[in-house]
């Protein structure tokens, strides 16, 4: 059994598509956008252990599309929660072993590159927690109250996944009770005084949220 | 004469993308970048003047262009300066009427929208300065010397163009030195003390400066 765990998140809905399908099962080229996704991280190492996260409800739809697909790569099934950090943490709550990797990826990233995987769980050797950046092609300005001003962008980063973590650390962090402050994982390890390590991501790695980001994985696949 | 002028800045050299020709002339559908951009603003109003803002060397080349693609949407060609702050300068100091709206748009976003250019010369009569903005999909972090921290991205926005300016404010802006934190027109507004009205962008209006961008463009149009 590899030490390698890929727990790949797809809790969406679809309201912000527009559309009635949650947006991991949109299809891509024919395919689920959710099956792209965990394609990846077959391909970076056919040995990680695959957690999908899915709301209880899509699971029947999710199993039947598997049959549909003929989709043959083994993972497990986990039930999602009330929110991304609930979600994760049932899945952390379903691992049995005591030691590894955990990459948490968001199942609507299918664009995220087999190299950038393989960067972070790599990185995991010198560090407990590894996420993957890209820096901002805009301007940004801090908003407050009704007033915003600029601020100097070198200074920040965008963040995406894998974000990928030590088993035990990871676990650790995901004892403390929820804050909304939690945007992702990293920001949930960080609060245990853990500093995040980080690698550069690839630019395309997006999340598909709106019917234009499906139209831009189509042109990128 | 319309009180509207449109200042598009295209003075990329083409390194970023890997490629001889500079990204502003690289062919989206077809026809080089720069002229769909164009085509926006023409067709937002077509009696706003324009103003293109070229590295010297280039004018002929795009002079070429136009002749050969039937361009035939009447702009001004200005020499661009050191930095996209001198370019601007130039464009600005080439204006001859002392009142009017002005927008400063970078020539390698041509998927804006009509709708977002309408709406930021009509925020001009309320307010001196307006910047097209939208939220972070990612989660940001601020990176400082060796570490980062995660912020709150919910007070975080990414600003696009165009960027539209009462005439005489932005001219006055313009004529403060030149800063290295003067990243965009709004952040030389700004200087000034003159609050930066933000409306909300189009998602897609991205800027197109390695290939993946092309590609995106291509899925859009």
């Amino acid at each position: 059994m590899s030490d390698k765990i890929a727990i790949i998140v797809a809790g969406g809905s679809g309201t912000r598509m527009g559309t009635d399908i949650p947006k991991q099962f949109l299809l891509l080229k024919g395919k689920p956008v959710l099956m792209h996704t965990i394609q990846q991280f077959f391909d970076e190492d056919a040995h990680t252990q695959i957690i999908v996260v899915l709301p209880e409800y899509q699971m029947p739809f999710w199993k039947e599309l598997c049959v549909k697909h003929h989709f043959n790569i083994i993972h497990a099934i986990v039930k999602g929660g009330e929110t991304r950090f609930h979600s994760v943490k049932n899945a952390l709550d379903s691992i049995t072993q005591t030691e590894g990797m955990v990459a948490i990826h968001d199942g609507v990233r299918p664009l995220v590159s087999v190299d950038v995987i393989k960067t972070c769980f790599e990185q995991l050797k010198n560090h407990r927690a590894v996420a993957p950046v890209v820096a901002p092609q805009d301007s940004i300005r801090k908003v407050t109250n009704n007033s915003s001003e600029a601020v100097d962008r070198s200074e920040y980063r965008l963040v995406q996944t894998p974000q990928c973590f030590d088993l035990k650390t990871i676990q650790q962090a995901y004892l403390q009770p929820y804050e909304s402050s939690f945007t992702d994982d990293a920001s949930v390890v960080e609060k245990t005084g853990e500093p995040i390590f980080l690698v550069a991501g690839n630019k395309e790695n997006i999340k598909i949220t709106t019917p234009f980001d499906l139209k831009i994985a189509e042109g990128f696949i």
